[in-house]
């Protein structure tokens, strides 16, 4: 059993927080990036939560992040705001953009935020839900290194690109979270069993020439399996087009990888779309999809997305999260 | 062999206009639908072409569309324009809608169409490539009667709902164009086998209560398997909410079949969104898609989506298409 403790959700990002600003990350930016980790602990996706901390700080410290650099913003038309990451962290850019995009969203009735020169930016509907607390439909899209090969070809060309949109709902919260990347698998899961010795099932990855295998070795120097066949290349398409295309970042073909400390800053991208549904449906918006979300919840074992995030993050909101105690005394020789 | 007949494409449009007002359909809901039919007929999608037009025609004679209604159009917000497309064909109401949107996507950097009170919209992409087309990222989406099961439930809450995303190219073309749906196979595929009584592949639709089946008769009752399980389901959702809950147009669950000729209008819905790349992307949106689309185009036998649609047009421009005699005959009949 890995050993754990109960941490409060203020004390997690305390922790992170500290832990950020000791590697060499200014508090502006350490903020924003404590309040998404202990969010991401609070929805119950712990391999993206404290567990990242310890890789963060290191990523300051080697340059591949740029810990104290500040986010700068445009608004070259009426309904777009820009932001240059400048090699910082994502979240930092995210947040500023943020507070210029929820308004002009409800002004607009739609608005764009496109971020270059960033980072990887942890669980993608972390963001979009904030766009959704705030009573807008939030979509996001983020990209990553190139991992998924296209149809009929096997070198790959885009990245595991997930994208997310969260509906807003009547008590404040995201009603409808759906997150999901471009491949069948997680790449995280593929490392893993190759870090264990473990076969992976056929289906999770490809080898060089584009053929299935079980090796995860193997399929980490071929490509990963697009969820869906040619349609899980078609999402990862459009999310690479609008991250980083749309935006001005760094393709997944050229950007340094999220893992290790080489490669210096990836560089990559994200484009949120935030839109008022009670302008563009004359207010129908909330019984439209109350009506929907029933159709799902009446079904005895249906699963609605996001529903399982709302639950763990009510119950961690009182009761704590259980964390991993080696990965807390990680962060702890990091705040020293 | 299914005998054919070469025509223009202008011919094409003559003959689906004539048959669509002889059904009593205003020339002015006509023409962009028999655009629309030739622009299909062109990219090589056979069964949405000419193959639809006694379907719309019968549409119109019993009253599941309004051949006469004229689309309403409104400005709630400076970026979104709202049309009530008054259970017309959505043909209109997109024309309409698209004359709006385009100038407003280049003056606010981004804007929104969002259409309800409509009917089943052909190929989505026809749609979205004509965005691309005026130098604009184009995404669309539009839903449909619901077929599709939540995850872990079986009784379908949305439809084979598609989504598609054009991009601008440097000729004046979509340089890509996704257009999917969110199961692993057409509908119409699943309804041609049970029509010829032959077995479906397992893995195209699932029984009532939710096993995979290889019967379509069976599966029709059931549901449409979702492309790469939850994440088509997803797929499915995303554009429910976007195409009827965010237009306030009719739930899949909730709408009239698209075929034959009881219910009345299905009133569902479509949302398009409009962006400027040179604006989000500081003018490198155009040498970023170009490296994109060199990284699949290199690969040998790689396919990228939207250059077969594209191939086939250039063909079409010159050489005609093969429409089926059979089809013809029916629209001939219809002009009398």
């Amino acid at each position: 059993m890995t050993e754990t403790k109960i941490l409060t959700l203020a004390e997690i990002e305390d922790i992170a927080f500290r832990a950020l600003v000791a590697a060499g990350t200014s508090e502006a930016n350490a903020r924003p990036l404590a309040v998404a980790t202990a969010s991401t602990e609070a929805d119950g996706v712990a391999s993206h939560g404290l567990a990242y901390i310890p890789i963060y700080a290191e990523h300051v410290q080697c340059g591949k992040v740029d810990g104290q650099a500040k986010p700068v913003l445009s608004q070259p038309r009426p309904g777009v705001i820009n932001a240059d990451a400048a090699t910082g962290f994502a979240h930092s850019a995210i947040d500023a953009g943020f507070d210029k995009l929820i308004p002009l969203a409800r002004e607009q009735g739609v608005a764009a935020l496109a971020i270059r020169n960033s980072y990887n930016c942890g669980v993608l509907g972390i963001h979009t839900a904030r766009l959704a607390e705030a009573g807008l439909m939030g979509i996001g899209f983020t990209n990553a290194p190139a991992s998924i090969a296209p149809s009929g070809g096997a070198k790959p060309v885009v990245g595991t690109n997930p994208f997310s949109i969260a509906a807003p709902g009547a008590d404040g919260q995201a009603e409808v979270l759906i997150d999901q990347s471009a491949s069948t698998i997680a790449k995280s899961e593929v490392m893993k069993h190759a870090r264990e010795g473990k076969a992976i099932p056929e289906g999770w990855a490809l080898d060089a020439d584009g053929n299935p295998t079980t090796d995860p070795e193997v399929g980490l120097k071929g490509s990963m399996a697009p969820s869906g066949g040619y349609k899980g290349v078609g999402i990862a398409l459009m999310t690479e087009m609008m991250a980083a295309a749309m935006t001005g970042a760094t393709l997944g073909t050229e950007a340094s990888p999220f893992s290790g400390t080489a490669g210096g800053p990836p560089k990559t991208g994200q484009f949120f779309l935030a839109i008022d549904p009670g302008v563009t449906s004359g207010n129908e918006f909330g019984a439209r999809l109350a009506a929907l979300t029933a159709s799902i919840r009446d079904q005895e074992n249906a699963r609605l997305p996001g529903d399982g995030r709302k639950s763990k993050r009510a119950r961690a909101q009182t009761e704590g999260v259980a964390v991993n105690v080696a990965t807390l005394d990680r962060i702890t020789a990091i705040i020293g």
